[in-house]
């Protein structure tokens, strides 16, 4: 008789080098997912350490660190990062609305994550691959500033049934990167 | 002549009150998406605090912490949870194989979320809404034990394309709990 064991594969943890993950230089000169990252005025340094990290396992094009958010080198950008702020293009803008008006030049269809009147629920999104995107994350107690919001194509909602009034936002651009950047995805 | 915002909603930002969210009391009293988050020695109180964010917005059954991770009260997890601590129902464990005998037990279907042999893709992983679920996440560095691994159902993977080996741990649980936890929300 086979036991219910049977069916279920070894799980034995890969280790970091059977990962066979990219290196840097390939990382740059790879095709990317055509989707900017845009950090309007993101306070904590392991936000921003961490969104690097997203938008490296995604491939994204670029990151784009705007008003008060800290810029590479930093230590402690770098200590939530682990080098994906090496692989992964950053360019810092002094005002928000600078990197969305260029964005804007370059036909990116812009997305805040922001609860607004008239946002689109997450789940009920199409993504059309024949686009290019520029996903927008505020800062952390205020959100997006209402003047970058209202430069936007339209805003994403993750819906939320709890008590509290947002997702970490490292983790809220996780959820939207992770959906958005699907299309791209592929082995 | 329409101009093309015309079919733009307005996107005024919404206000805290506006958001309607429950209250703590509500929620403990709330019925649940039934799936338990492990966390396997979870090192960083940050991450800590934002998994229980996370847990509180997608309305989740409980957070058992085991091992070494940090329990509530604690500034520092407060400091992130912002109160989701004080919504969403915790236990602690001394060792996480102790949650994991009491959760099988229980029915619950085992998941960790590891890059190990024969692991399954998060985009082809279909969520049955009959089962309860039990999402296991591993320390920063070392991942989730193998022992602990040994006792799961299957592992989930989120495929990477990048030269880091992985995300942030309370980014790559938003992205899997956000998927296991679709069937359930609903407005």
């Amino acid at each position: 008789m086979l036991s219910e064991n049977h069916f279920k594969p070894t799980m034995r943890k890969l280790k970091i080098d059977e990962l066979n993950r990219i290196s840097t230089e390939e990382f740059k000169n790879s095709s990317k997912t055509p989707v900017v990252v845009v950090l309007d005025n993101i306070r904590s340094l392991h936000n921003v350490g961490s969104i690097f990290r997203t938008s490296d396992a995604l491939r994204l094009e670029a990151v784009y660190l705007c008003g008060i958010t800290s810029a590479p080198p930093h230590k402690e950008i770098h200590k939530t990062a682990l080098g994906a702020e090496d692989s992964v293009a950053w360019h810092h803008f002094k005002r928000t609305i600078d990197a969305i008006e260029k964005l804007k030049e370059n036909q990116y269809f812009l997305i805040g994550v922001e609860q607004v009147e008239g946002s689109t629920d997450l789940r009920s999104f199409q993504v059309d691959s024949k686009k290019k995107y520029a996903i927008i994350l505020g800062h952390e107690v205020r959100g997006i500033d209402q003047e970058v919001i209202d430069r936007c194509d339209l805003c994403l909602e993750i819906p939320q049934y709890g008590t509290k009034h947002s997702f970490n936002v490292s983790v809220s651009g996780g959820i939207v990167l992770w959906e958005i950047a699907k299309p791209w995805l592929n082995d």
